[in-house]
């Protein structure tokens, strides 16, 4: 095992921000982009935060599988709602984009949806769904991928036997007065992709029933772990429920904003993007029966103003309250209590605010490599 | 084992409908309740079909739990939004009239939502969401009760060892141009309640992990099983989704209708509904230590018009695309294909409009009870 080292948020944001300029993404999208990253990092959302910096987004950079300059170009727009398309661009950066539209329509209109198609990786969908709490405002923010009919890993639907989605995160957060918001931020599979990675870097075997191994038997081991489950695991207990939670993200984000289509039908329409040479990630997925695919991620961003229904202060006390109720209840000795979402990554991201945050030994090594490629310095210590 | 017996749905549904209004339920009212129930019965929702009619909804209004006389009264309004007090009503009925405001918002607005206090059991909550559909509307309908401190039997919370909820279901569809609309219809819960009675009532033996004994213990008897698990059972497994979820419903629908309130507070409060003696299902509910509570069951309805985004025609023919790659999709043998939500409930729907709806020996004899004591001719029969 390789220590664990630390650094102070505010610099691991500033690291980042460089990283993504370096490679040619405009100052402000830059800031938005790492500040989803040290976000989910100070969250404990390890899975979401920096160790995906040098992996995915310099990697897909590098390759040209993400454009540092998209435009995003709004295709319908109403008081309420947009469909926007998002160029194939950052999509930390285009979500925060799209959720501020939303907010905006809804601090206008009331409430406030757009759905956005030729995006990449989001990040920690609870990011999204969370900016909208500052507003008094309800926020929703999903994202999801229908995969290519060939694709090697991903979440079997129940009774399938080969993957079909990825792990379509839904997250909703709520406002409160004093307690820390609601936040719920969950894969719709038992376990997102990124945990079992975490677990094989660490060395450690995965829970059985988290996934099945491509002989479609469950499996400890997460180097075998090809298939995820989702959340409920088998059909007797549940499974097909988040199977259709996953679905419904699916729709949200790509149905509704267009990602999912027909390539053949869309070049003869001169006023699609993709007659226009739009960017997708695969110039040649594997085709479905149907002809239709999607070629990019896929979001959907929400905000719902609390004062439509009452005052935010009304809404804000009675949930607290109710937070304070969920406390009182008693719980099974030997754990911390009866919680609610949002409170453990609210409790982590104060001690890390102070401590540092956490870098494992293979991720300070990535780090380390970017700081040099690109001449940035990297303030990796040990905890003090 | 006593004999199945089958009755065909119209008549079924007139059937309900006078035994409600013999109660004292005004006919239109009493009209959408038995839709609401005929319509789970049709679908194979059993579990939220004419077995309740005796045991919930006629008990209650004959006890006088449920207000045959009550008005809806709107305690806050938008062009998209309701605040909706349902006054101790035909939860059935109310909630028709809320999911019905919610697309009249929609469609003059583009989205309509309401949250309902105040009101009674709800029935199947897919009925609701499904309305939204026939008007080229995303639907949502989801219903929620946060259960006093001294709760014998509901859902536990994670790392809890006392219930805190109901089985708060969540239901959002979405409308198709060819195929059966897409309806997502699940308790957050394993399994809704009502499917443990009828394991109890057949007889048979439930699987483990659906919920504990009063020890706390894993149990495969019906009669034994008090504490409902949330959807994903342990944490381990992403039980503390499936109560994020509950509580999330929990929220849209009672602290977002002033459901969840401080009846202390609001007796101070003259334009409080409690201060003007609005109905409650229990006049002594046991208090929580926050003195919140909620004394009725609240809903929450919303409507979505597809054209915020894209024609309506796109979205759907998109959907029906989506759906025809799933069912290409290979299965694991002897399993009847990789499926959608509301596919099975579809194609029962069909079969059950021809042969008539399967009406067990003990839910024969409640409805033959109900046709003595309000003297209403019941066609029940024999399959033919």
């Amino acid at each position: 095992m390789t220590e664990t080292l630390f650094i102070q948020a505010d610099l691991l944001r500033t690291f980042s921000s460089k990283v993504f300029q370096r490679l040619g993404i405009p100052r402000d999208q830059a800031e938005d982009a790492a500040d989803v990253l040290v976000w989910a990092n100070l969250h404990g959302i390890d899975t979401h935060g920096v160790r995906n910096l040098k992996q995915y987004y310099v990697a897909q950079l590098e390759e040209g599988l993400i454009r540092p300059d998209a435009k995003i170009e709004i295709e319908h727009e109403t008081p309420i709602s947009a469909r926007v398309n998002a160029g194939g661009g950052l999509g930390l950066a285009a979500a925060c984009w799209g959720m501020r539209r939303a907010i905006a329509k809804a601090q206008e209109s009331g409430s406030g949806f757009v759905s956005m198609n030729t995006s990449n990786h989001l990040g920690a969908s609870g990011y999204f769904a969370r900016m909208a709490v500052e507003h008094d405002m309800i926020g929703v923010s999903m994202t999801g991928y229908f995969l290519p009919q060939d694709a090697e890993r991903g979440l079997l639907p129940t009774f399938g036997i080969t993957p079909m989605l990825s792990t379509n995160p839904l997250s909703v957060s709520f406002p409160t007065e004093e307690e820390p918001p609601f936040l719920l931020d969950m894969a719709t599979s038992i376990v997102p992709y990124n945990r079992i990675q975490m677990m094989r870097e660490a060395g450690k075997p995965i829970p059985l029933g988290w996934g099945l191994d491509q002989n479609h038997q469950p499996t400890t081991d997460p180097d075998a772990l090809y298939y995820l489950l989702p959340l409920g695991g088998p059909r007797e207990l549940g499974g097909h429920k988040g199977y259709g939670l996953a679905l419904m993200v699916g729709i949200f984000c790509a149905v509704l904003s267009g990602g999912w289509f027909d390539p053949a039908a869309m070049m003869k329409d001169e006023s699609s993007p993709e007659a226009h040479g739009h960017f997708f990630q695969s110039d040649d997925p594997s085709k479905t029966d149907t002809g239709y695919v999607q070629r990019a991620d896929a979001h959907f961003f929400g905000a719902i103003r609390l004062d439509l229904f009452r005052s935010a202060q009304d809404f804000k006390r009675g949930l607290d309250a109710m937070i304070r109720t969920i406390h009182s209840f008693p719980a099974e000795p030997g754990k911390e209590g009866v919680l609610y979402p949002g409170e453990i990554e609210y409790d982590t991201s104060q001690r890390r605010q102070r401590e540092g945050i956490p870098i494992p030994g293979p991720i300070a090594a990535d780090l380390r490599a970017l700081s040099k490629k690109y001449a940035l310095p990297l303030a990796l210590g040990s905890r003090s």
